[in-house]
C-alpha cells in the first residue's frame, strides 16, 4: 500500500493484532509487519498506549464509515444490512482473529480510561444508528408502532455485542447468530402488516 | 475459612483475579492472597494453566448451583430470578472486577482449547436452563405459544452475554440492562393473557 508511514503503521497494527492478539503483541511485531524499525514507530507514536489510541481512532473512522447510512431501500433492509456487516463472517476475512483482539481490548477498558472512552464512542455510535433506523421504520409503518426506538436500539446493540463475544469465546457460528437476530426482528420489530400491503 | 489447602488456593485465585485481572496475575499474587508459598501452590497445581482449569471447574460447580432450579412459583418468576442472579450488581460485591477477569479469560479462549471447552460448558448449561424454563412456561400457558424454546433460549443467552460484556467495557449499569431484559420478556415472551386470567 502506498500510504504514508503513520497510516502504514496502523495497518500493520491491525495485521499484527490478528496474528498475535493484544495480550502478546509487541512493538517489535508491529515493526516487523510494517517492515519498519521500532525507532520509526516511536518517531510517529510516543508509546504503545498512544499507538493503540491512534489505532482505535482510525478503527472508529472505518467503523462509522461502514455502519453509517447502510444500504437498503427501507429501514428494515438497512437494519439487515447493518447486522450483516456486524455479524456475518464473510464481511472481512480475519474476522474472528480481529474480534478476539477487540475482546481483549474490551477486557482492558476498566484499567484504561482512554480506551474505555473510545469503546464507549463505538457503542454509542452503533446505538444511535440503530435508533435512527428504528424510528424511521416506525414513522413509515414498516416497524411496529409499539417499539421504543431508544430502548430497542440498546437491546439490539447488547445482543450484537453478545453475539460477537460468543463468536470469540465458544466459536459460535456468526451466521447462526445472524439468523437468530433476523428472526427476532421479523417477529418483534416488523409491523404485522407492511405498508405495501396497505394499512 | 477452614477449607482444605487446595480449596483455599482456589478462593485466593478468585480474590487475586478480582484485584489484579487475568492479564497481570502471577502465582505470587495468588500465593499472597492464600497466605501460602508459591511452592505449596505448585504442590497442588502443576502449572498456572492447570490451576486455572481447576478454578474454572470450581466456578462451574458454583455457577450451576446458582443457576440450577432458580426460585420462583412460575416459569416467568424463575426466569426473572435467573436474570437477577446473572445481571444485577447486588448479587456479589466485586462483580465488575470478576466479570472483567472473566472477559479476559473469554478473550483467551481461542488460544486455549481447554479454556474454550470449559467456557462452552458454561454457555450450554445456561442455554439448557433457559430452554427448560421457556418450555415449561409454554406448556402451562404463561409464555406465548409461538416461542421456540431452544432458539429463544440461545437468543436470551446471547443478550445476557452482551449485557455482561457491556457492563465491563463501557461500565453500563447492570440494573438498566436487567430492566431492558425484563421488558423484552414481558413484551415478547409472556402470553397476552395469563393462565390465571383464564384462557
Amino acid at each position: 500500500m502506498a500510504n504514508d508511514p503513520a497510516t502504514e503503521i496502523l495497518d500493520a497494527t491491525y495485521r499484527a493484532l490478528c496474528e498475535h492478539g493484544y495480550a502478546n503483541i509487541t512493538l517489535q511485531d508491529i515493526a516487523a509487519e510494517a517492515d519498519a524499525s521500532k525507532s520509526s514507530i516511536h518517531y510517529h507514536y510516543d508509546s504503545k498506549d498512544q499507538l493503540f489510541v491512534a489505532f482505535l481512532d482510525d478503527l472508529y473512522e472505518r467503523f462509522t464509515d461502514r455502519v453509517d447510512s447502510p444500504e437498503g431501500d427501507t429501514p428494515n433492509e438497512q437494519l439487515e444490512e447493518l447486522l450483516q456487516v456486524l455479524l456475518t463472517t464473510d464481511a472481512e476475512p480475519p474476522l474472528r482473529e480481529f474480534r478476539t483482539a477487540m475482546l481483549e481490548l474490551k477486557a482492558q477498558a476498566p484499567y484504561n480510561s482512554t480506551l474505555q472512552e473510545r469503546l464507549t464512542d463505538f457503542d454509542e455510535f452503533l446505538i444511535e444508528q440503530l435508533r435512527e433506523i428504528l424510528a424511521a421504520g416506525m414513522d413509515d409503518g414498516e416497524f411496529a408502532d409499539d417499539i421504543e426506538p431508544a430502548r430497542d436500539a440498546e437491546f439490539l446493540a447488547t445482543t450484537i455485542t453478545g453475539a460477537q463475544t460468543r463468536h470469540v469465546t465458544i466459536n459460535q457460528s456468526s451466521d447462526q447468530l445472524y439468523d437468530t437476530m433476523t428472526r427476532y426482528i421479523e417477529r418483534h420489530l416488523l409491523a404485522d402488516e407492511q405498508p405495501e400491503v396497505g394499512r
